[in-house]
């Protein structure tokens, strides 16, 4: 193998590490739609979402104008443990696929939470705690997102409180005790502890939980307790705020070695990973700067972007939460259950659906066996076993660089590998033993839930 | 927090990496005793081993005299993936302790075979590719060894052939899972597939096997197949040897800060992580450049440094192996059903039991529920989840931090952090649940399994 002038990683020094976050609004002519209130329809003010979310959380959700925002000295510690993320140039999937095409991935997986998420939950821990409160309450899926938390609450010494999908609770014991090792209390959703637990479990005796039945229940116990609010992992404008580290470091490690990326590719769920890794090339593209082809990938089984509505629509299948215009396919919608990994949320980032709608990126929908097939390809020239999520952009990744091999372009493409699959191994099972199938929702389901969208869109 | 002279986690740069392994068997004046063959009981030949292992490893592992053997590019390339691993500050620990130590660990866990073993995997498999072989076969217990083992054989496009011990097949299907994804395939041991499997089998049918077991199984379908060749990820002196990378790099990482360290810690199971982490340490104290605190860390459960014998005995339980001096429980010691985790293995690397015997390192018996408080501990300020054969060396290592903390001595302390506890969370429940308990082995069941030890001993 040649000598390779670029590193197989690129880490940058702790000293190159971002100071600010940085905040793709600003640089939006057109802003996202605010958030409504699902009573009034007006738009939602700084002072009602004071209740839910921790104060200074709320002024980076609301703020559409300020470019950067200094990164605390105490988040940008907690980094240093786990960032700067390496960079990688894909030498040996290069190779195996016999492309011109050069291919980098910027790693997230590197941490106990094993994904991209906690950057985020740190950053909430953080003002959570400087606002002086006990605690922070949150629902969790797989559990992903409510082990990033975990870990970034005990660092502070915050109380977590985890509302977990009961099915997922049941099914998936190691991402529990993976919070439990971190102190986190983690209930099965939906439960006894809360109004709306206990009216759902009336009402039908043996479901075994949603995410929007765990939502509901984490925002109920969060207004109802002294000293907490809710926190929440992806979709929101302050999320992709705090994500944006990964797409800073991504391009201040390219630009370090002087590599211009012709297009960003990235999984697509409520948008956190995306966002935050899209973000600065995004800024750099609406500025008139630099253009990016810029690739959101998400399942065909749950495809928000290439098939749903840009309405407004409830975040929660409870309909407690404000409305938000985004890419939707209902508040209803759930995945088939044979949909492996995240990537499962019926919204997008209003942020993200915004550009979407201008134009400025497109999307792909890719099926689960095709995922799964990139992943282990991937896996065995590249070592890392990627989560299913991450899966995703790999998958889109490989099929640029196919196309660059049948062109002879040398072009470069740079993807978000947000995670790793160490909890996903029954979905790798599946895959192996020939047991997994695709689903896509036909026209028919898919109107049947957008048919409920809620009348403000008239 | 006060601004820090040293980062938190020291990388080393690609052109900084060893392009050499160290062998500390050239530094020491009484060589390690050969291999004796338990028939003749005569130093194993040359040719008797080449058999068995695959040439180039077999030199490696006779060679008491070439003190620096250089890495294959192929071999560097691929450590390129996932090295140099990070020399972490312990910061957040230290604080947490607030001890005026000053603590260091090597963090090997950031593939994903989730371990150190990958070192010496990638390496076997290179050579065992560069002599044209079809493929290798190996056993595994809980499969941190065959997941290393697989993903270098998948990297080479080699066959891998692993018996997985029965139980742990059946218990532990997610790791079973990620030797798949790499295209291994896996066997449940005993099998039908080897006489050896087929007569334990038959004397005992409802077996769940043992590593002893696997390796008999192992070992028989390299010498029975056409193009195979059996290959140990621990004890032997090659397995130090490729491990040595750990300790060049750890040495490499201090010397670039002027960190002169106090004490070196590790977990000791078979001694390659121990072995690895310590060699080009203990080579300047055997040179007497400089002196070092060396300390072992075992299992209360399976104390083979602490309370075993000095002595020639049997690698594996089939006794089909040859005959090694090394401190041992005896061969037929199991260690108790509730010991977590690996470093259950009845014998010690001949290189580290000279070393022992000869009065240059220290050892020390934990017992785990000690251990998992440790790792608890340690994973709530540093994140990162321990494997719990890692969370030995974290266990004394705190011990030692806190003995500065009364004596107020400003000691620098590294350890090596081996791996990640994702595979082990049905151990940390346990835990959790107060359901874990100690074993230490009665003197009268450690006479009775050395009582047995091969005849050469006299």
């Amino acid at each position: 193998m040649a000598k390779k002038e670029i590193p197989y990683k690129i880490y940058l020094e702790e000293s190159e590490m971002p100071k600010e976050w940085y905040n793709v609004r600003a640089d939006m002519k057109e802003k996202p739609a605010p958030l409504l209130n699902p009573g009034t329809l007006a738009p939602m003010k700084r002072e009602e979402l004071m209740g839910v979310f921790c104060e200074e959380l709320v002024d980076q959700e609301l703020d559409n104008d300020t470019r950067f925002i200094p990164i605390p000295d105490e988040i940008r510690n907690f980094y240093k443990m786990y960032r700067p993320s390496p960079l990688v140039r894909a030498y040996c999937l290069e190779e195996r696929l016999d492309t011109p095409a050069k291919i980098y991935y910027k790693f997230e997986g590197n941490n106990t939470s094993g994904s991209h998420k906690l950057n985020s939950a740190i950053a909430q821990a953080y003002y959570a705690k400087k606002q002086g409160l006990k605690g922070v309450t949150t629902e969790t899926g797989a559990g992903q997102w409510g082990t990033a938390l975990s870990m970034a609450c005990a660092y502070f010494q915050l109380d977590c409180k985890v509302y977990m999908v009961k099915v997922s609770y049941e099914q998936k014991p190691f991402r529990r005790e993976v919070m439990r090792t971190y102190g986190a209390s983690v209930t099965p959703s939906p439960s006894m502890e809360t109004e709306v637990g206990r009216r759902i479990l009336a009402e039908f005796p043996g479901t075994t939980g949603s995410l929007g039945c765990a939502i509901s229940e984490a925002v109920e116990k969060a207004v109802s307790s002294e000293g907490y609010r809710y926190v929440l992992g992806s979709v929101l404008n302050q999320v992709l705020l705090h994500q944006s580290v990964i797409g800073l470091e991504t391009k201040a490690a390219l630009d370090k070695y002087g590599v211009k990326a012709d297009m960003i590719i990235g999984c697509a769920g409520g948008g956190s990973n995306l966002g935050g890794l899209i973000g600065p090339f995004m800024g750099e593209k609406l500025r008139g700067e630099a253009d990016y082809r810029i690739i959101a990938v998400e399942p065909a089984s749950c495809p928000s972007f290439t098939r749903g509505r840009y309405a407004y629509d409830f975040c929660d299948t409870g309909m407690v939460c404000p409305l938000s215009k985004m890419y939707t396919l209902g508040s209803g919608f759930i995945p088939a259950p044979n949909h492996a990994g995240g990537l499962r949320y019926h919204g997008m980032s209003p942020v993200l659906s915004k550009l979407y709608d201008d134009g400025l990126m497109e999307a792909r929908a890719v099926e689960q066996t095709k995922v799964f097939e990139a992943a282990e390809q991937f896996a065995r020239v590249e070592g890392i076993l990627p989560a299913p999520e991450s899966a995703h952009a790999i998958k889109v990744a490989i099929d640029e660089a196919m196309k660059c091999k049948e062109t002879g372009e040398e072009k470069t493409i740079v993807f978000g590998l947000t995670g790793t699959g160490y909890f996903d191994l029954v979905a790798y099972e599946r895959f192996h033993d020939g047991k997994m199938d695709d689903y896509i929702p036909t026209d028919e389901e898919l109107e049947k839930s957008l048919s409920k969208l809620p009348k403000v869109n008239g």
